[in-house]
């Protein structure tokens, strides 16, 4: 770890009142690869999120609650303060920016920024100077290399249409909009324009790039080691040319006078900087955003595939979890469970870092488990496991909370009412056009009538092999014009949480399908696309109305059917016994 | 009726290409007073609604489709062509004057239209000019005179606030946004904050005024005429001086280098403009709208007041009805009701014209019967009627359809179905902070499930005294990002129509208020203050959840206990039978 004085020193070498450190890279990934992670090596904290600010006289780390323990213990004695940002009181990282007089000028690093980003940066602070220059590299010195693994190619019976078909879909988008080109940053939109998948980040396997394309060229920045003869040939047929990575600011220093449409939130600022030099720039989304999001069938297919191996990893699992978990502790059970995965066909990585909630740890939304404070798991009470992971047919994200034993009268209240609330959202149909505010509200209704809230979003979107967090859709309180439509997959996964006592959630990924057209419009509807079963135990039926019930045992009988010629004769027992219809 | 060459003539005269003549005051007010219904002049067309535009060759009318056969009637042999706005494959007005070379001008009275419209006709034409230098008066030449009644008071009993009260906490809120004034020009705020109220136009009752606001002063423009001795001391307790209306815009012009906001919807494009001369003008809702939307305690208590008579008119009116309504027309029928309604204690007149529409008709949502043209009644099918009136304590609005006799199967489900949405979300408990997108989202649930979408918002606000139509509330598909908040009225009005066969409409008003708070938040509710049954006739119970059932049978219950005292003995009989429960 770099002291703070060295970091100082550096500062006022260059005159500049204080620099911000992020996590994040170039493309603005969940995960930056560590080849990324300076903001980890200057600090020494290793939480997933935080931003780091360094000023003369004061130093400061601001992230979320999870990490208000580690943060404490690995922060003492460097000389940086927490700040979690989600306690109520505490400073904010822009606030403690303003006290620095009006004409400090504080360094970010443009090229591992989104531009959107940047300018509310620039905003807050101002009359202050933001400047874009910092070099992180030069700061950090030493730092490991960007991640070479060979790209993989999926081939098109794999990906619903051809590498040209998608290039020329975007074309077309672009001619519409009257833009001459575009510069994508987005990873997962390169991965799935390219049809190609890598390993450069974790959780997400997508690749670094950058993809350029004009109605009469496709230019493909990359580390070339990465591009094999399967990838080469696909390119080749599509006609796009690979450029070294590092080259791309200099190509996009030569674009002049066109019309260039930048995804502002997935672009850069260094890279939406050159190109505002010389020319005419649209801030829009990515038009490979809407595509994706929008799964073809085989794609569809695909995932189905995928949470049907899930689904017998979880069977398996709960099945051991059941006869053996208990005197367990939570972290035991992630590692557990992430074997049983392991065993199944197709198997790449975890989706997302595994949460395991017990008892009170169950209503820390975000908790992750840690291998010396985990809690051990008894015959009682709830534990609530939201885990998933990257199978070479697809993604997947499922919460189940299940009993471990005897359960309070509230703890099967709050799971009967988080049931309801899935259930009211997943047999919703709704008209076309309908945004994922109002779906938030379907989900919310039955608790709102208790007088119960959760205070995350209800939904996400979730790629192809590709993000478990994806966009534009979204469910959830928070107004988005973009409405939600056939092929997307989203999660459900309302929840109700008691501090310091227990927390439910139940999610499951479903797709969008047209439901029927009539008369008064089109209507959409979900349907599950996550296959394991609902634990009926902690049910209360007298809280569910006969077609609730009726929509629990059809999905417990639909898991069945779908898992138990796979399953070994005791597990297929134990599974059977869980999805015996309730009354 | 003005010939369409004097128009051209006098468009020549000006070197104007075209002329924009909407239906509108200097006030925005719905219905404009007859002394601002220069479009109905010179078009000759007498709806309530429409844009006259007059070019060197064509000339034509945008309505709606209520007044498709009257719109066609009226304008035969002026010259003017007909256009339902409504219609598929109808020229958008703004298409036809874009037909207009571009370097044509345009003009309309630029004191006759909200800043926002005349910016989006500006947008809309470019390059073409548009000018607000049409002066209607000279153009019109001859017009009837300014409604010249005295204004009545309310008591600070009667408003739950004083004047003074009311215009302290808008200098307050001014204060906080560092606004030097304002200028309101819509004439509920106006009424709303002096608690006074007038007769200038239909069906609210408001006044033509302008209210200046600064922190030294309050100026009122009125024709000073109106002002009676009662309000005079008002007026001089709360230190507001009176001024001639016409004198306004020499005042506006003399206001300089001073922060104004101005409402750009409830401002004339002429106010705006003056004040953009020589001060910093920032364009935001006015602050009065949102006081007013929330009623205070005494409001409230007179809202309930004047749906109490309104419930026992409409009571009397129902019994008369199925005694003696079959042979009489629609138009007969409205006509009767508002006999009823004269006879409670302080009617003043309509809130709005009544919608009664038998059978097909009733799926004509804002279908309005003509005495020639209705249609008669018979021992079957719905009627659906929708009315509201002015009382000296309140306004109201109210929807029922009502079983003329035998049912068909179709119209009982669409019925009952209406009415599980109208008590979905009558019985809705949601978050302090939920936009009405989400709650329009939570009526439209049952129906959805169905199939079945209704082409209306879910519910407006309604004011105390003042407009049936009352902003910034408002439940609907469409989003405003303002929240629904307690002590708002609303009407609360799901329908089901079925083209050529039946309409359907449920509309209760209904106050927010505050249900519990606790550690999710803060939640709020409906409570109904209509008090009219819902008729239990055409309801088919199978289609219905037990707590549905019940709370029908509350709400009737409730309707009965309400009024039966003041009925007569066979009137009271009539409305038992009415709200008796269903099994």
């Amino acid at each position: 770890m770099k002291t703070l004085n060295a970091i100082r020193d550096y500062l006022k070498n260059k005159n500049w009142d204080a620099v911000i450190i992020p996590t994040a890279d170039p493309h603005q990934n969940e995960v930056p690869a560590d080849r990324y992670q300076i903001r980890r090596a200057l600090s020494g904290f290793t939480g997933s999120a935080g931003t780091l600010v360094v000023m003369d006289t004061q130093a400061g780390l601001w992230t979320d609650g999870r990490y208000e323990l580690q943060g404490a213990q690995e922060l003492e004695g460097t000389g940086i303060d927490l700040y979690i940002t989600n306690l109520p009181g505490t400073k904010k990282m822009l606030d403690a920016l303003k006290e620095l007089p009006e004409d400090a000028t504080i360094a970010v690093d443009a090229g591992r920024m989104s531009f959107g980003e940047y300018k509310t940066i620039e905003k807050g602070i101002a009359p202050r100077t933001l400047t874009g220059d910092l070099d992180s590299d030069a700061l950090w010195g030493e730092f490991p290399p960007i991640p070479g693994g060979e790209l993989i190619v999926l081939d098109d019976e794999n990906a619903g249409a051809s590498v040209q078909e998608k290039i020329d879909r975007l074309r077309k988008t672009l001619e519409e909009k009257k833009i001459d080109g575009s510069m994508i940053g987005a990873s997962e939109d390169i991965a799935w324009l390219l049809n190609a998948r890598g390993s450069d980040v974790a959780n997400t396997p997508v690749f670094y790039a950058y993809l350029w394309v004009d109605q009469s060229a496709s230019m493909l920045f990359v580390d070339t080691k990465k591009i094999g003869d399967g990838l080469s040939a696909v390119l080749e047929k599509a006609n796009i040319s690979v450029h070294p990575y590092e080259t791309v600011y200099t190509f996009a220093e030569k674009i002049k006078d066109q019309k260039v449409l930048l995804d502002e939130n997935r672009s850069n600022a260094r890279m939406v900087q050159i190109f505002r030099e010389n020319n005419d720039v649209l801030l829009e989304r990515n038009p490979s955003e809407f595509f994706k999001a929008r799964k073809n069938e085989a794609e569809i297919r695909h995932m189905k595939l995928a949470h049907h191996a899930d689904g017998l990893a979880l069977t398996n699992f709960f099945y051991w979890l059941e006869k053996e978990g208990a005197g367990h502790t939570e972290y035991e059970i992630g590692t557990k469970l992430l074997q049983f995965r392991q065993e199944q066909k197709g198997f790449i990585e975890e989706s997302f870092g595994t949460i395991a909630g017990y008892k009170e740890n169950g209503a820390i939304v975000h908790y992750h488990a840690h291998q010396e404070t985990a809690k051990t798991l008894e015959k009682e009470s709830l534990l609530l496991l939201d885990s998933g992971r990257q199978y070479d047919v697809g993604t997947t994200d499922i919460t189940r909370t299940v009993a471990m034993g005897t359960l309070r009268e509230e703890e099967k209240k709050d799971y009967t009412y988080t049931l309801k609330a899935h259930i009211a959202l997943s047999t919703a149909q709704f008209l076309e056009g309908t945004k994922g505010i109002v779906l938030d509200g379907f989900c919310r209704y039955p608790l709102w009538k208790e007088g119960i809230d959760f205070k995350h979003g209800t939904g996400h979107g979730v790629g192809y092999r590709l993000s478990v967090h994806e966009g534009p859709m979204s469910i959830s309180p928070v107004y988005r014009a973009e409405a939600i439509e056939t092929g997307q997959i989203l999660s459900i996964e309302p929840g109700i949480y008691r501090a310091g006592k227990h927390g439910v959630r139940i999610e499951n990924l479903a797709v969008v399908e047209e439901r029927v057209e009539n008369e008064f419009g089109r209507f959409l509807g979900f349907s599950p696309i996550t296959i394991c079963y609902i634990d009926t135990d902690p049910v209360d039926a007298q809280w569910l109305t006969q077609a609730e019930i009726q929509w629990l045992n059809e999905y417990n009988a639909f898991v069945y059917e779908s898992l138990a010629d796979e399953l070994t004769e005791e597990v297929r027992a134990f599974l059977h016994r869980k999805t015996r219809p309730i009354a």
